[in-house]
């Protein structure tokens, strides 16, 4: 049997990101697809512990390495329990920000050396990627008014000031011109069916899956 | 002022690693100085949220790359909110286990690639490194038996093969060897006075202060 892919949707708050996952793992699964939906931080039962240590309290709670070091623990029990073994049955799996977001957030966000990330996601998870990357890209201030209107309490990014915001844009954007064989970047400021169509239409060129 | 002295206590189970950090603090505070008396994984409020992960639950929890993954997060924590500051205002840090620990539980135990794990104490906490490091050395069969005397419930260690010890005890005599200017081989096997004894020569030989 083939090895599932592995897709990984990124970009700052308020893209629409778990929205796109749902209907993205719809139109897989009409194609006869086994999709397994996923998010970072968490994914699996202990990164799901480690994630209650990320989001929850003060922004400041955790130095920048100290935060870049409990993601990448996160991520790799999540690579561990969850992606790898679904990967390797056949099934596709779809994640709600991976790595990447650890390169924007800690070393474009927040000024932390980039090669010493890198050299942690070769570390940490064996410089694991995606098969295909969606960087959803839109303007700083839709982003955080869509995401503030969200209200579920996960707020710690969100009340961060807006100049971190920018960087983070930025740097996904850097990070998608480094990388364009696996990175796509999509327009994350139309209609979610515009979003969806367009990353449909990725998937479909990226892998010759033909989606409606 | 003076910076401070940071000094870790290393090795297996059941050296009593725990009554020598005691023991040493109140003889360094007899002499005047300020004693910060610490532990990992655990010794400031982040970290110590970290070692829950780390000490409750079975073996295998973890993946051995994670579990080095979140001690360093938890050692970073602890460096920046407990360790970096006493030093700075001139106190002597005195922690039970450091970053050795990590060396020779997974790369030594697990064996998890030991240039990675450098590699990851280089990025994770600067490579920092202790003044002075005791490794408490003794048989391994006496360590455990000493080790499941104690009955505190944070058993996840001990319960593992006796051979995993055994690499764990060659592993933390090679660290020490590696590093002779900063590692004090101390045997473990006699009584705690005796021990306490010869830690204190070890200090007052690297320091110059005359302990009793």
């Amino acid at each position: 049997m083939d090895k599932g892919r592995f897709i990984t949707l990124e970009g700052g708050e308020g893209a629409g990101k778990s929205t796109q996952v749902r209907l993205l793992k719809a139109a897989l699964e009409d194609h006869g697809i086994e999709v397994v939906m996923t998010r970072e931080p968490g994914g699996s039962k202990g990164a799901e512990e480690i994630r209650e240590l990320l989001v929850t309290g003060e922004p400041g709670r955790w130095d920048g390495m100290t935060e870049a070091l409990l993601n990448f623990a996160a991520r790799r029990d999540h690579l561990v329990k969850t992606i790898w073994p679904a990967l390797e049955r056949g099934a596709w799996v779809i994640s709600d920000r991976y790595a990447d977001s650890t390169i924007a957030y800690q070393g474009y966000g927040h000024g932390l050396d980039l090669p010493a990330l890198y050299k942690l996601w070769d570390i940490g998870v064996d410089g694991f990627r995606p098969d295909l990357t969606f960087v959803l890209d839109l303007p700083v201030e839709t982003g955080i008014a869509r995401a503030l209107g969200r209200g579920d309490g996960e707020d710690r990014y969100e009340k961060m000031a807006t100049e971190f915001h920018h960087k983070l844009r930025a740097g996904f954007l850097e990070i998608a011109s480094n990388e364009p064989d696996r990175c796509c970047v999509i327009d994350a400021s139309g209609s979610i069916e515009e979003i969806q169509r367009d990353m449909r239409a990725g998937v479909s060129k990226r892998f010759g899956v033909a989606l409606p």
